[in-house]
């Protein structure tokens, strides 16, 4: 077992190792002082965990709540965030209670925004279940629900008061899933650890989960720490994200998340080749890890239509847009480029 | 003009005075880089000073789209919110760019909600037009919405990037709105100032607007200061509001919150008197300078009606109550009692 301390404007734990979900009430109750918790989860996560949680709560002395919501991006909307405030104002939740976010990314930033804004802020513990939860949106308290306008458009910085990584529930992740996560935990490497990429491409992520994520989240700590409201260091982690948000996006959220951003690292990845920001051995070793891994590389959309997607993104900035440029495994630059450059970056990325 | 600078966690002026909705634009123009404006506000306040607001803001270069909304309590409602963060997304306002909420608290409220929502965070710059937004919501950084199960369950603590309380904009206040906020002001006298409640008695509030608001908001400054997360001192600030919130709410939300927490007072004070808490001229002074504004001091609520809807309230804590009781006018003492209690502090108030 192993624990990272994050200290943001409230500092707390996230504890990775197998075996947690059993003792999750105990942890549970010495973070809030109420007795009632309110169990969040998708119907494909309490299917499989949702009697193991709640048992683990009421042991613990827990009065439990579920709150269980049909799977999928399309549940992180405006409609379910309200139902979920409203379910907790019938349960009469008070600031002492704890909300618990038992699932993958969509669970945690739907819970997690509503924590935030339920009696202007309760508690939540944080429980991923997916590879791609746990290293990503499970720590630095970014949360969001999607407008019809775009993804995690309304939200909210909101720290947990624990994170729960169990990696005994990597196992049941479906194979597909589990490379989502795989890309994400990638990019962790081609930005900040040459010794991270390398234990990558030695053993598989599934055989050294428990060392993998951990690094993963200290990364993610130490950006998230000099940076908690996202103004300037935390750009980094969007490594990959520009263009596979809008590969994302173009494909109607077809292409999942952790594909997008492969297939977003490999096209930054070939443009910073061809423009000397790294060396055409940088740019094969990232796409050939991201190929072992079973990730896409590449993209059938035009450029034209990334374009399009891509300038509607959020981080833009009057007629500007940063992109993470890697330099070499390990290490990546930010690089503020005129909006009308951007073109030429995504046909020397395709 | 008055300024009271206000340290909270994102520092900001209240600027109150009289002309300040000519100034506004270039007010607003100092406070934010973008240049696109939202402007927020319900159809009569936007019918009074909407065209005057945004010709202000066009003038100092900025583009202004409009959302205007229904007037009324039921506006402060997760759908409008909704509906209110999808017109920002839809007109692609920016991290850079400015919402200005003018209106009363419902419009405040509301606004601040979305600016705290809406890319996790975008400037907001209140514009008070009711003197008890002027004295009451605008300060302080609490935004909310109303759910079905009761009265700002779902909000964020969020500061503005200024307020602007243009008291010429008080002139136009029906007297029985005026009134309304004649009560928070009152309460600020009988919390911490016998100088302020002496003038309220000397002078009317509308004769004397500018420098009352401006007392008014340097001592919710001050609370807000100590206490900006609402976890002790900030509570003093619902002086009237326990007993208040709940008469509101027997009411069906008929009987205004000006009035509500002047009946709120009241009650506190004439439970206070027969408990010892305070003199009995205490308790006649408050009623009678209540009176004197033309407010109500008596509800035909029955005891067990408004016991019913205080026990929802959401600051309570498990079996406790903490109420404020005035001690003598000028100082009042917080008061925690079992939930038990509270039935005999609401027949002694009646």
């Amino acid at each position: 077992m192993k624990t990272v301390h994050v200290s943001a404007s409230r500092g707390y734990d996230v504890v990775i190792g197998g075996g947690l979900l059993e003792t999750m009430g105990r942890t549970a109750a010495q973070l809030c002082p109420g007795r009632t918790a309110c169990l969040v989860s998708d119907d494909t996560v309490f299917g499989l965990y949702g009697d193991r949680a709640k048992a683990s709560l009421e042991a613990a002395g827990f009065t439990v709540c579920t709150w269980v919501f049909p799977h999928g991006e399309q549940a992180k909307c405006g409609e379910r965030f309200l139902e979920l405030v409203n379910f907790l104002a019938e349960h009469r939740l008070t600031r002492a209670d704890l909300l618990v976010a038992l699932g993958g990314g969509v669970t945690g930033d739907l819970t997690g925004f509503a924590a935030a804004c339920y009696l202007r802020g309760v508690r939540v513990l944080q429980v991923p279940t997916s590879l791609l939860a746990m290293v990503d949106s499970s720590v630095g308290g970014k949360t969001a629900i999607d407008l019809p306008a775009g993804k995690n458009l309304c939200g909210a910085f909101y720290q947990p008061v624990g994170v729960l990584c169990d990696t005994d529930l990597l196992r049941t992740l479906p194979e597909d899933i589990f490379r989502d996560g795989c890309a994400e935990v990638i990019k962790y490497g081609v930005l900040g650890s040459r010794d991270l990429f390398d234990r990558l491409a030695a053993a598989h992520v599934r055989d050294q989960a428990e060392a993998i994520v951990a690094d993963c989240v200290a990364m993610k700590r130490d950006v998230v720490e000099a940076d908690e409201f996202d103004t300037g260091r935390r750009q980094f982690l969007n490594l990959g994200h520009t263009l596979g948000h809008a590969v994302e996006a173009g494909s109607d959220f077809r292409l999942s998340h952790g594909k997008s951003v492969a297939i977003g690292m490999a096209m930054i990845a070939r443009a910073a080749a061809s423009k000397g920001f790294c060396s055409p051995e940088t740019r094969d070793e990232l796409i050939a890890l991201l190929t072992r891994y079973g990730l896409p590389t590449e993209t059938d959309q035009t450029p034209e239509a990334i374009l399009r997607t891509a300038l509607g993104d959020k981080k833009r900035q009057g007629g500007s847009i940063t992109l993470v440029v890697p330099a070499e495994i390990g290490r990546c630059v930010l690089h503020k480029i005129p909006v009308e450059e951007l073109p030429r970056w995504i046909e020397a990325g395709i």
